[in-house]
């Protein structure tokens, strides 16, 4: 399975600071299977976040999109916003699951706005942005995913009736 | 009360494959005290359903409309995006309370994308395909739906300062 | 921090009854540290709450917009589809967290609709309208709120790579 790794943070991305979170959210992937055929660094620009994720989902050699970064609630922080108008089907369940698995970690995950879902058969996942956020978030939904790519391309029998 | 129940799967529609689903979630409704009034098989497509769960909701002899089917993740599954635009009120809660007690039985119910909600003072509850994976979910609700049809008809008490 | 309270209620706007849940959430706030700074009652009216909610989150001394009522599904419930629009960010864990919470106490708390989310950097929180549940719900969240006050101001360090 071949993801792409967003990183989505102004600092970032103008140089100011060293982008820890995708390298290590492209580690952690690639230990549980993953190739990473993909990484950049954008800003927190929401026009700029819709056309670039739009595209690589659009990519059929891309079954994943997982963005870092933008979840939360500063001003600069629109990922889900950004990301929403992309999704052809919202996964609720997926960022019901990172906030309760991160709540035993910390009182704070409550606020992680992370959101999850497919664009057409791509899965598109957004990950908070420090990284112990983003790697918690991600173990806590990681034995779906396989699943869902499968489901999402066709690929697995549709359960009886449905 | 009574409810409809309507079966969404293009096999069954189209008779390449018996109706479970529909069957069972009517013998369990009918099990906690609800008279099925009607019961229908549509296919996978979202006009089709939001303008038969429209038409249901609007018959005042029918209290609640329960869909099974297509909530997944498959390229045909659209019965939340074919549904909500019916809703004038959705019921977040019910959903979450769906997902949360499907996970005690498998962690794929996270996947399921059921909605809940009302329709004017009908309520409309979207279950998954699969028979096993819609009674965990009705049955995980079913204790609240004659109170929420109650509060739905206006007939039980405002709370304080409701 | 600064606090408007709204009390949403046809009858304790009317005159009717008197607003126990207004008084009591202010009262809770107060002892929680926040200084409230306006109380108002409003009736159930969706125009009505969406102006006046909107009006309040402009103003720069208000910090957060508490209100109480509307949020479950009698006909008259409106806040939630009223106070919506006005969030340029919902914070759906907030949510999430009342309505687990609440079910520690009554399995009825699945119903609440509350939302919450932020106008701006205005922190936004529809509560039940029944006086229990108004405290409830704010208690299970309010160790988050003075966090979210900063970060929505932009007071506080992003994370890294936020």
């Amino acid at each position: 399975m071949n993801a792409a790794v967003l990183t989505i943070s102004d600092t970032a991305h103008r140089g100011e600071r060293e982008d820890i979170s995708g390298p290590t959210v492209a580690a952690r992937l690639r230990e549980l299977g993953w190739t990473i055929t993909l990484t950049e660094i954008l800003p927190d620009d929401a026009p700029a976040i819709t056309a670039r994720v739009r595209s690589l989902s659009s990519d059929l050699d891309i079954h994943a999109v997982f963005t870092t970064g933008g979840t939360g609630i500063a001003p600069r922080d629109v990922t889900p916003e950004a990301v929403r108008p992309v999704l052809s089907k919202e996964i609720p369940g997926l960022a019901e699951l990172m906030r309760l698995e991160g709540r035993k970690k910390t009182p704070r995950a409550v606020l992680s706005r992370s959101i999850a879902g497919l664009a057409g058969s791509t899965l598109v996942l957004t990950l908070p942005g420090s990284p112990t956020g983003a790697i918690e978030s991600l173990d806590a939904v990681a034995a779906l995913l396989p699943h869902i790519i499968d489901l999402a391309a066709g690929r697995t029998a549709h359960p009886a009736n449905g």
